[in-house]
């Protein structure tokens, strides 16, 4: 690198808000950052920041992580890499892989799920496909960046182990497994300190136990202080120009503040980025079969929650009512930096009536703004009246980066319509358009069909109509509880926090992890969904291997109709040393299977997916036992378990006078060496009788403790001694 | 003082297990200190440390606590000074004001329950009553001392809003109403610093800010090192001799590791409690009215909780069934340092024969272990079945200190003794002995009658026959929740820890407040509990006073019975700046109301008990505002509400360059300064237009970040000299 302190300093803050800063005299271009995660969002002209130009809109990661497929997110993430290469863009900011830590989370849309390793398996292809068009990612938003409520200063406040087996987990997945070409740091702190000035997440963590090789960008505005930044390892400050903050940097490596190292290092990654991406080729791509990819996507994303009596799929009814403002104006993608302008938009009312056989009748119900007056519901009322199956669309109304929702309800006239439209037809569907999780409590009692269609993208439309049709037999799951009632969330007493911190007080329990640890009734539960055939699973076989455990089950397609089983595998190590949740996503597998046939499914559990952090020693562990491995259609409905031994990682804990007398008799080595010394003491006499409480107190105690009481068998001059001989 | 510095460090260290050091030289007497704290535990001889020479076995906190009467708690407590002075005891070991944050801690029997005013001022009254008699107390464990599990090393990480709040909040009370003349400090760790050593805990909020007066002194073996512990404030090490702390002390003092007057000091305190020790006067006691006394406490204690078809109290059946061993031989005190030998022990059985007016008959159903065979349960069920009424006794086998429990659940043979009791006669009344909550469900939907006795002390067989044939009115309430299953707990998911840590995960919703947040089920709510008569109440005010709220409500006792009402006041704040708990307790009475008699019951809140801990201001503030104030015989059965204005105090937060655009236009000061400059940039024109998206964005951009911006209307240089302004 030949470039000097100043050129070093510009580099590493942008050239404007959506590109880097070239250096034309060391020939380095500026190249081309935009949003993500679900399309190409480039800024048309200077204007309106959040304006786009035409892109494909695929359905956001709410939806696509309810496919549940990592393969179709390899091709989600190829398609995008060919609309970037047409846009001349060199990174694309995404994935988004934060967890959904609540239903309230204004941009939950942009996320996957609740689960880290279903998050991390899918991000880790959709990365794959990407870049394997020679176009970065940028993995966001690192770290803990689950809320929008204060979002540039909030200090996510979360224990060590939570942090690593939740929060971190999926990035570390993706970082490991498909080395993101820049990871984006968060906008707010952790445990106190800004992911921007975080040392130990950025370099520690990230570099040094992961092995991130790319660059490390800000998000929009994330950088506090350029030097503190630098110095803690973020490389790429966006947005730019940033004079006040390069001067400074100058000044910091002049001062000797700043190792100048470091900041030659970040301008380094930068320019190898910008060589990176000078190498992917231009080119094209076909509008209409990136608009058929994401009906494809959408179309798995679909869950059905409910379908009594058979419902669906509709078959040719004679009259149809379609009712609802969403059916003709569909809600599809939520409000932010990862908005679309789509290459089209298909409505599911215009698709549902040229699918439908019968006669098709249409009421609004409600307006855009999701109002009702009277009259709009007794139409709809009336069109129900009339139909033989009664469609109805409601969702939520506004979902947006930048501000947490405050309520999971839908809105009231939206109930009052399902409620009406259910008394006036006993046959009716509702569908939802939603970015997050909404209450169905009390309402799906009373209808029989419910299909969560969430924000699916620009092909909404016609991926409905294709599964209330049975052209497309659903087999999406939810990436995510549906409760009772908020009330019920892990995380509801600790969201949004105040004066500045959020204490994520449920820890580990983060989703299905907690609803199952206190035992509660969901409304829907994590990894749910219906199909329009039936499975039936066989006995499970579990093999530990060197790097893990092979899963093996028959699974039967049982009904008339090809689809697809998402079959589930769920750890949990009974009788562990630590806490954990009663069940644990560990693998999945979203498996075609035809009428009659049976799949014999193969699902690897990675070893290191079992390990836990362990805060003594610092590092994973692989705790050895005999591991229960449930095999579920979802985290509530297990249908075949087994258990196989996983040797463990050696895990000794050196013993210290302060490990307990408990803790030294369970040690071999220790029992020896304290058991000896006792018996010393006592000389020829036995030990003084001690009643069992005694016993039990004394199992508790610190070794210096028991050595400093009146009367001890020990004095604090051998604890040293002991110490050494227990540690040889 | 003209101690020298070795006189100095033996002196601040025990001189036994339950003496102080005597300093002959400068006339220092050895004074006895001893276990509490629901009776004198006189070690007799030199043996069991745990065997006691007889003296009244008052009713453990768990009981006393359900009295919610302050004036029984004095009383209380002079008998128990009385018993001092008779032991020549200097100070007793008590009170135990640790909260029970989980039904599952080991020591829950002698600690009040999940409220902190409850519970302190119970405590207040305890410590004045004891103290009017020459005698010290010894407030204990302080602090955080929630669980037995790891209890000499764990650590307990709570957030500062939290301990203020909750877990320091009884202390504080006690300590700043009636000056105890020791507090003891815990086993424990306090997120990560022993309690022992914790500088902050034992001196600056301890006497800093609540001006205590009075003594440390160390739980029994928590001094992990004097010398770190003289430095934090401990001043009395127990137990000793500890020769190697005393040499210690003396070295640091001389190396000038440790500052002089902070052992100077520490001795002068012990020396100045043996000194006001001297002065009480001799005394002995009357048994037989201790005893009595006993009996009264523990009748106001007894909760009944279910009283179908007025089954109690029981009149004169002609033929009883008493079934149970615990009838005939009492659970009536936890195990370990507060055991009690007590003068006299009164057994249901002898007690309910002799009230009796019909036949009595009597099956053990279990033994004193708790199991029970076919043989012992068939009998049991006969007995019942030819009797008129049948009372089951019940209760849980074991509960000590130095062990937590693992479950809440009653012994599987002592359910399955009530199902079939119950399915023989009808008329079943259980009852309870317990020192903690045990789960009531679902066998409690199965008897008509259940009375919960916990464990009562030595008159606890004379105070239940007294509640059961109505010669005492019952009026106990719960001072802790009973839920429906453990897994309902606010503190379910982190108990007990592990690595040496536990987390507080509920944060501030420690009992009640977890389960009203979440709004769920419980099995027999916080402040419940039923009585022979009915009360009525009338409408509620309140008045804004100078030093809190007064809150006046008309009860009227509207059955045949004279009785007792425990009237409770719950507050909220509706639309807070912080999270509160839905209801929190914050006055309460018990009221003595003859049938057809109407009380105009007063009561007064505490302004301090109104305030929050701010984090940001590092100190208490009432917030202004409209407060709710809910009237209620438990606080899930609310009678009356009214509204209240309260004035709130300063709380004026500086802006800085850190504060966001919405908090500057939030404070009139800032939004002058502010608005003056972004007209300022804006020159002659209007600023850009923004759309509500990109406003929302804005306001909750720090006023830094907003200057980094491209194009933004300040820049950096503006930054402190908007501060200064603002902050005028």
């Amino acid at each position: 690198m030949d470039l000097g302190t100043a050129e070093q300093a510009a580099i590493t803050s942008g050239g404007d808000f959506w590109h880097t800063a070239p250096v034309e005299s060391a020939g380095i271009p500026a190249v081309t950052v935009t949003d993500g995660p679900h399309g190409v969002r480039m800024q048309a002209g200077d204007g309106d920041l959040l304006a786009g130009v035409p892109a494909t809109c695929f359905p956001p990661a709410v939806a696509s992580a309810s496919t549940w497929d990592p393969e179709l997110l390899r091709r989600m993430g190829e398609a995008l890499g060919d609309e970037c290469r047409a846009q001349d863009v060199a990174v694309l900011l995404g994935p988004g892989v934060n967890l959904k830590r609540t239903p309230l989370g204004g941009r939950n849309f942009e996320y996957f799920s609740e689960d880290p390793i279903l998050t991390g398996v899918l991000a880790t292809e959709w990365v794959r496909g990407l870049q394997s068009r020679g176009v970065g990612a940028s993995l966001k938003h690192f770290a803990v960046n689950s809320q929008e409520t204060e979002r540039m200063r909030i200090s996510a406040d979360v224990d060590e182990r939570t942090l690593r087996e939740i929060y971190l987990r999926a990035f570390q997945r993706v970082v490991t497994k498909a080395q993101p070409w820049t990871v984006m740091c968060a906008y707010n702190r952790i445990n106190g300190v800004y992911a921007s000035e975080n040392h130990w997440l950025l370099t520690e963590v990230l570099r040094g136990e992961w092995g991130f090789e790319g660059l490390v960008v800000s998000d929009w505005g994330a950088v506090v202080d350029r030097v503190r930044a630098v110095a803690a390892g973020l490389d790429l400050t966006m947005p730019g120009p940033d004079a006040d903050g390069d001067a400074a940097l100058v000044a910091a490596v002049e001062s000797g503040d700043l190792d100048p190292d470091l900041l030659r290092r970040s301008a380094e990654r930068v320019r190898e980025m910008i060589v990176k991406a000078g190498k992917r080729p231009a080119g094209g791509y076909d509008a209409e079969a990136h608009h058929a990819l994401a009906r494809e996507i959408a179309g798995r994303a679909i869950v059905l929650l409910k379908n009594d009596g058979d419902l669906l799929p509709l078959g040719s009814p004679a009259t149809l009512a379609v009712i609802g403002e969403f059916a003709r104006t569909p809600r599809y993608q939520g409000g932010g930096s990862s908005q679309i302008t789509p290459t089209r938009l298909d409505d599911a009312l215009t698709e549902i009536t040229a699918a439908a056989g019968g006669e098709v009748r249409f009421a609004a119900g409600y307006t855009v703004a999701g109002d009702a007056d009277e009259g709009l519901l007794a139409e709809a009322v009336a069109v129900a009246k009339a139909a033989d199956v009664a469609v109805v669309f409601v969702g939520s109304v506004h979902e947006t980066e930048g501000a947490d929702r405050t309520s999971i309800d839908l809105p009231a006239t939206q109930v009052t319509l399902i409620e009406r439209v259910a008394a006036a037809n006993p046959r009716t569907v509702v569908v939802l358009s939603n970015g997050a999780v909404v209450a169905t409590r009390p309402w799906d009692r009373k209808v029989p069909a419910l299909v969560e269609g969430w924000l699916l993208g620009q092909a909404a439309g016609s991926a409905l109509a294709d599964v209330l049709f049975g052209r497309v037999n659903p087999s999406g799951r939810l990436a995510e509880t549906i409760p009772v009632k908020l009330a019920d969330h892990p995380s509801h007493l600790d969201f949004p926090g105040e004066h500045g911190h959020v204490r994520y007080g449920e820890g580990l329990h983060i989703g299905y992890r907690g609803f199952d640890a206190r035992e509660q009734e969901v409304a829907y539960p994590f990894g749910f969904g219906l199909s329009y055939t039936t499975f039936g699973y066989g006995a499970a076989r579990a093999t530990a291997t060197a790097t893990g455990v092979e899963v093996r089950v028959p699974v039967t397609n049982t009904g008339a109709r090809d689809g697809r089983e998402v079959v589930q595998v769920y750890v949990n190590l009974p009788g562990s040393r630590v806490r954990r949740a009663p069940r644990e996503l560990k693998a999945f597998a979203s498996v075609p299977i035809a009428a009659g046939e049976t799949a014999d499914v193969v699902l690897t559990v990675d070893r290191d997916d079992l390990a836990y952090w362990d805060v003594r020693l610092g590092r994973w562990i692989v705790e050895g036992g005999e591991y229960l491995i449930e095999v579920g259609a979802s985290s509530r409905d297990v249908r075949a378990s087994v258990t196989v031994h996983v040797p463990g990682d050696p895990d000794r804990v050196p013993l210290t006078t302060e490990s307990s007398v408990g803790e030294w008799f369970a040690d071999p080595r220790g029992a020896e060496v304290l058991g000896a010394a006792f018996a010393e003491a006592a000389g020829d006499g036995p030990l003084p009788a001690m009643t069992e409480e005694v016993l039990m107190m004394l199992a508790s105690l610190p070794l210096a403790r028991l050595a400093a009481f009146p009367g001890s068998p020990l004095s604090a001059g051998d604890l040293e001694k002991l110490v050494a001989a227990a540690n040889y």
